[in-house]
C-alpha cells in the first residue's frame, strides 16, 4: 500500500523520550510509513515565540496522522495563556477538527495488584470514554471583568450545540455497537442547561440505534461510580470537560496512567494519537519515564489512521506480554527504565 | 443554655426514612432544641407547586439550624427546570448565604475491607474536602439559545469573583490549621480563567497563613490521586462543579457514600446539614437505606450551630461504635434496616 505519513511531535518533558520508544517499535515493524517532526508545546514556544508555530500547524493539516508525546512546563505557566504549552494541543484539536477523543481503559493480566482498587474490582474494567474535544467550556468565551461593584471576576462560557452533540454522539453509538452494545451518557441535567441540551440530543440520536441500551448518570455519580464498580461501564460519552476528569481518573483504576493511550478524531483519516499522562516535568531526563501508553498510541494510529488492524494488535500483544512478564518500570513500582521497556517490547513484537 | 431551633427538611425518597432515625438520636440525647418541620424537594412541588415554597424559605431564614434529608425525584426530571426538586437546596444555599460546603471523609474502622480501594490505600484517607456553594457555572447566566446556524444551543456561564474565592479560601486555610496544616487547591487553571482567577486570590489569601502548606493542582490530575493516594490530602478546597464530581468520588474511597455528612455554612450561625448522598428513588420506602450520614450530620449540626462539641463527639463515637461491632447495612453488604441502624446509634451513645 501507499506509506502512510507520520507527524511526530514529541514536545515537552518526558516526551522526547518516550516519543524514541514508539519509533523504536515503529521502526521494527518496518512498516511503509514517512516520518516527519516539528516542534510543539513549550519547547515550540523557546524557539520560535509561540506553543503551535505555523509551520507545524501546516504540517500537521498535511499529514496522514499525528503521534503526539506531551506538552506542559512549569516555566511557562505564567505567560500569557494563548502562548502556553497546552493551547499546543488545545489548537492542534480545534484547528484539525478532533472532536472525538477515544480513551480505552482495560486492566492488564498481571496488574491485578497494581490498581488502587481491590483486584476484583480492578479486573472488571474494560471500558471505552469517547470525550467530546471541540466544544464545551474549553472553547466558549473567556477571560476577566469587571463585576459592579469594582472586583476582578474570571468567566468562561460553557456551551454545546445540537449539531456538536450529535457528531460525537453517533461515535459513541458506532462504538458502542462494536463492544458490548451499553452506552453511559455522562451530565448534569439537573443544574446545567448545556447538559439539558446534550442529553436531549442523545435521546435522539439513540434513535438510530436501537440495538445499543442507552443509560444516562449525573458526573458526581459516574465519579463515584468509576471507583464502586467500574465494571458496569462499557461506553461512556460526554463532554470535554466532564471527559477530562473522568478519563485521569479511570487510569488509576488500571494501575499506572503511563498506560493509557488515547486517538482524538475528526471526520476523516486524520488523527492525533497521544497517552493521555501529561509531560511529568518532575521525571523529566530521568530515563525513567513508562513508555508503554506512548507505544500503545502508536497502536492506535495504525489501526484508525493507517488502517492496520494486524500491526495495531501486534503491537497491543507485545505490551501485553511484556506486562505479563513482569516488566515494570517504577511507575507500576519496578526498576526497569524507559529505554529497556521499549527494547522489551521490540522484543515481545 | 438556650434551646437551639432546628427545622428539620426530610424532602424526597428515602429523605423522611432516614431522618426518623436522626430524630430518634436527638431524641436520646435530650437536648434543649425546638423542632420544626417544612416540606421541600418534589414533596412540596407536589403539595404547593414549588420545591422551595415562601412558607419554608421563612422558616429556613428564622431558623439556628436546618437538618436536611434529600431532594430529588425521577417523576419531576422533565418539569421547568426551576420547578425542579433539586433547585430547593440550590435555592437554600443561595437564599441563605450558604457559600462553604464542609465534606469530611475517613474510613471508620472496620471497613477497611468495605471500599473498592486497596485496604491499605482506603486506610491512609482522611480528608476534608471544602466546596464552594454559591457561585461556578452553578449559579451563572444560563438558558437555551440559537446560534447564528440556526441550530439550539444549550450554555451556562462559569464564574468567580476575587471576593468569592477570598471567603471560601479563608474558610479552608482555617480549618487547615485545624488540621495537619496542608492545603491543596483545585482547579482547571491551565484551560479556564475563572480558575486562573481562582488561583490568584488564593495564593494572595495564603499570605495570611504561613503555617499552612498550600499545593494547587489541576482537577483531572486530583481525580487520579483521589484513587491512587488518597491519603496524601488533608483539606482540599475547590469550586462548586469540581467539589461536587471530587467529593462524591471520595465518598466511595471510605465504602460507602451511605456514610459521608457534609455541613453547608455561612457568615453566621445558620447552617443546613446533609448527608452527601441524594434522594435514592430506587430503595425509597423499603427501609433498608442507611442512615448513618444523616445522623453524623446531625452531630455536625450540634458542633457547627449548637456550639455543642460533646454531643456531637459523642454521636460520631457511638457511629463508629456500632461500625467496629459489625453493624452493617444493604450499602455495605450487610443486612441490618435504616431502623435497626438507628436504634443501634442510640444504643452505643
Ligand atoms: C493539557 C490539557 C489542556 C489537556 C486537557 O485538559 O484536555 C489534558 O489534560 C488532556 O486531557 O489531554
Ligand atoms: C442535587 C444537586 C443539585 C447537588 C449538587 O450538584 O450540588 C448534589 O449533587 C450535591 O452535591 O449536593
Amino acid at each position: 500500500g501507499e506509506a502512510l505519513n507520520i507527524l511526530l511531535l514529541a514536545g515537552d518533558g518526558i516526551g522526547p523520550e518516550i516519543m524514541a520508544e514508539a519509533e523504536k517499535v515503529l521502526g521494527a515493524l518496518a512498516l511503509p510509513v514517512t516520518l516527519d517532526r516539528a516542534l510543539v508545546g513549550g519547547a515550540a514556544y523557546e524557539a520560535t515565540g509561540h506553543p503551535l508555530p505555523p509551520e507545524t500547524l501546516a504540517k500537521a493539516k498535511a499529514t496522514d496522522a499525528l503521534l503526539f508525546g506531551a506538552v506542559g512546563d512549569p516555566r511557562f505557566d505564567n505567560v500569557e495563556r494563548h502562548l502556553r504549552p497546552e493551547q499546543a494541543i488545545l489548537g492542534l484539536r480545534a484547528e484539525l477538527g478532533l472532536f472525538a477523543n477515544l480513551r480505552p481503559a482495560k486492566l492488564f493480566a498481571g496488574l491485578e495488584d497494581s490498581s488502587a482498587l481491590r483486584p476484583e474490582v480492578a479486573s472488571a474494567i474494560d471500558l471505552l470514554i469517547v470525550r467530546e474535544l471541540n466544544g464545551d467550556v474549553y472553547f466558549g468565551e473567556k477571560g476577566t471583568r469587571t463585576t459592579p461593584g469594582g472586583e476582578r471576576e474570571g468567566f468562561d462560557v460553557m456551551s454545546y450545540s445540537e449539531s456538536e452533540v450529535r457528531r460525537i454522539a453517533h461515535v459513541a453509538f458506532q462504538a458502542a455497537q462494536g463492544r458490548a452494545k451499553r452506552l453511559c451518557s455522562v451530565d448534569k441535567a439537573n443544574v446545567l442547561e448545556t447538559s439539558q441540551l446534550w442529553r436531549d440530543v442523545v435521546i435522539e440520536v439513540a434513535k438510530d440505534y436501537p440495538d445499543v441500551a442507552l443509560t444516562h448518570m449525573y458526573v458526581d455519580n459516574a465519579a463515584m461510580q468509576l471507583v464502586r464498580n467500574p465494571g458496569q461501564f462499557d461506553v461512556v460519552v460526554t463532554g470535554n470537560l466532564f471527559g477530562d476528569i473522568l478519563s485521569d481518573q479511570a487510569s488509576m483504576c488500571v494501575g499506572s496512567i503511563g498506560l493509557l493511550a488515547s486517538a482524538s478524531l475528526g471526520e476523516g483519516r486524520l488523527g492525533l494519537y497521544e497517552p493521555i499522562h501529561g509531560s511529568a516535568p518532575d521525571i523529566a531526563g530521568k530515563g525513567i519515564a513508562n513508555p508503554l501508553a506512548m507505544i500503545l498510541s502508536l497502536a492506535m494510529l495504525l489501526r484508525h489512521s493507517g488502517g492496520d488492524e494486524a500491526s495495531a494488535a501486534r503491537i497491543e500483544a507485545a505490551v501485553a506480554k511484556v506486562l505479563a512478564d513482569g516488566c515494570r518500570g517504577a511507575d507500576l513500582g519496578g526498576t526497569m527504565g524507559t529505554a529497556a521497556l521499549g527494547d522489551a517490547v521490540v522484543e515481545a513484537l
